[in-house]
C-alpha cells in the first residue's frame, strides 16, 4: 500500500478534487477537515463515485496530517497560518507538505482575480517559516482547475513544482502525473511559489470573463522536461 | 498604408523580433533606438531578410514616436522611465503604447528569473504614470521568446493583453494575431501586467533549466476568446 497522502481542506473543492483524483489512481488518501464528520463524508462521496475499493477516509486536520509524511494543503487563505501553527506539534520529521495555497484577496473581502501580498513572498513561503525544521515544503496544484479536478476527463494544465528541496519536489511531481492530462515541471526554487500563486488570479479572471475552467501548458520544452 | 508601429528597443532581440514578424505581415515599422544609425542598419537587416517590399525604416527613438501613434516599448527596464521621460513631449493624443517590459532583477546585476519590485505594481503601471494624458496604455508581448520571434516558425504562445482601454487592447490583439502562431487574449486590467511581467522571469528560469525556448497556452477557453 503507497504512504497514505493527507488532503487537509479535502472537503473544499480543490481538495476535494485532489483527492479523487488520487484516489481513483489507487493512492491512498485521508481527507483532512476542521471537522471529522464532514471529512468522513467527503471520503464516503469519494467511495460513492469509485468504487468501495478506494483507500480513502476522513479525519480532523491535525489527526490526518499525523497519519502520514506526505501533506497536501488546500485551504483558503484566510485559514492558513492557524492551521500551521496547530500543526506544529504533529508534523513528523521529514513530512512533505506540499502547499496548493493561494492568497486570493478574497479571503479579505477582495476580488479573486488579485492576490494579497504575503510578507514571505507567498503563502508557501509562509508555510515554510512555519512549519517545524525538518518539514520539507514545496509549493505545487495552484494552477489546476477544482472544477477539472471533480469532473471525470483529463485535465489540461502543467503543474510547475517550487521547492528548495529536489527530492520533495521530485515526490510532488509524480503525484501530480497521477492525474490525467497533468504534466509536472520543476518550477524552480520556492521563492518562484510567488509567480505560480499570481497566476491563478490571472487565470480566475480569465474563468470569470470567459465562463471557462481554465489551466496552462507551458510550449517549447523537451519531453525530458516532464518527469 | 497601415499605420506605421515603432518599436522602441526595436534593434534589441524582442523588439527586433516583433519588428521583424510585424514587416513580414506586412504591416509598417519604425525601428527606434537610442542611436539612429543603428536603427537604420536594423531595419536594413530586416529588409535583408524578407525583401525590399519591406514597409520599414530606423529612427532615434523619440523621433520614431513622434512619427506615429502606435508605440510599442521593448527597452530593457533599467531604460524604461528614462525613454518615457524623453518621449513626453513627443507623444501624440490618443497614441497607444503598448509596453513589453519586464523589470527583471538583472537590470540591477541580479537574476534574469527573477523581477523587481516596482512601486505602481508593474512596470506597464509605471509607464502608464509616466506618459501624458490622452496616451493609451496596453500591457503585452512580455512572454513571447524573442529567439522564437527571430526565426522563421510559428511562436507557440499565447498572447494576454492588458489594459483600461478596451479599444487599445482590441489593437494590441490584433498586432499580435498577426504572429504566426500567437493567440492573443484579453488579460484584463492594466494591473494584471504585475503577472505577465512575473511569468517572464518564470519562462526564463525554465528556459536556463531546460536549455528551451518556452511560452504559455492557456488551455480551456472557447474559441471565441481569441480575438
Amino acid at each position: 500500500m503507497s504512504r497514505p497522502i493527507a488532503v487537509l481542506g479535502g472537503t473544499g473543492p480543490e481538495g476535494f478534487g485532489l483527492a479523487l483524483r488520487w484516489a481513483r489512481a489507487g493512492e491512498t488518501v485521508i481527507i483532512g477537515s476542521r471537522n471529522a464528520q464532514r471529512a468522513q463524508e467527503a471520503a464516503a462521496k469519494i467511495k460513492d463515485k469509485i468504487g468501495p475499493q478506494a483507500n480513502v477516509w476522513g479525519e480532523e486536520n491535525a489527526s490526518a496530517c499525523a497519519g502520514t509524511d506526505l501533506v497536501v494543503l488546500t485551504v483558503p487563505f484566510e485559514g492558513h497560518a492557524q492551521l500551521l501553527k496547530q500543526l506544529k506539534p504533529v508534523f513528523r520529521s521529514g513530512t512533505i507538505v506540499m502547499d496548493a495555497t493561494v492568497p486570493l484577496a478574497a479571503s479579505v473581502g477582495g476580488r479573486a482575480s488579485r492576490t494579497l501580498g504575503v510578507w514571505q513572498g507567498s503563502a508557501a513561503q509562509e508555510t515554510a517559516e512555519l512549519v517545524p525544521n525538518g518539514v520539507r515544503v514545496v509549493a505545487a496544484f495552484q494552477n489546476v482547475s477544482a472544477e477539472l479536478l471533480n469532473e471525470d476527463g483529463p485535465v489540461e494544465c502543467d503543474v510547475l513544482v517550487c521547492s528548495d528541496d529536489p527530492g520533495a519536489a521530485q515526490v510532488a511531481r509524480a503525484l501530480a502525473a497521477r492525474i490525467p492530462g497533468v504534466r509536472p515541471l520543476d518550477g524552480g526554487k520556492l521563492e518562484n511559489a510567488r509567480i505560480l500563486e499570481q497566476i491563478t488570479a490571472l487565470l480566475i479572471g480569465l474563468n470569470i470573463r470567459n465562463k471557462a475552467h481554465t489551466g496552462i501548458r507551458i510550449t517549447g520544452l523537451p519531453e525530458a522536461a516532464y518527469r
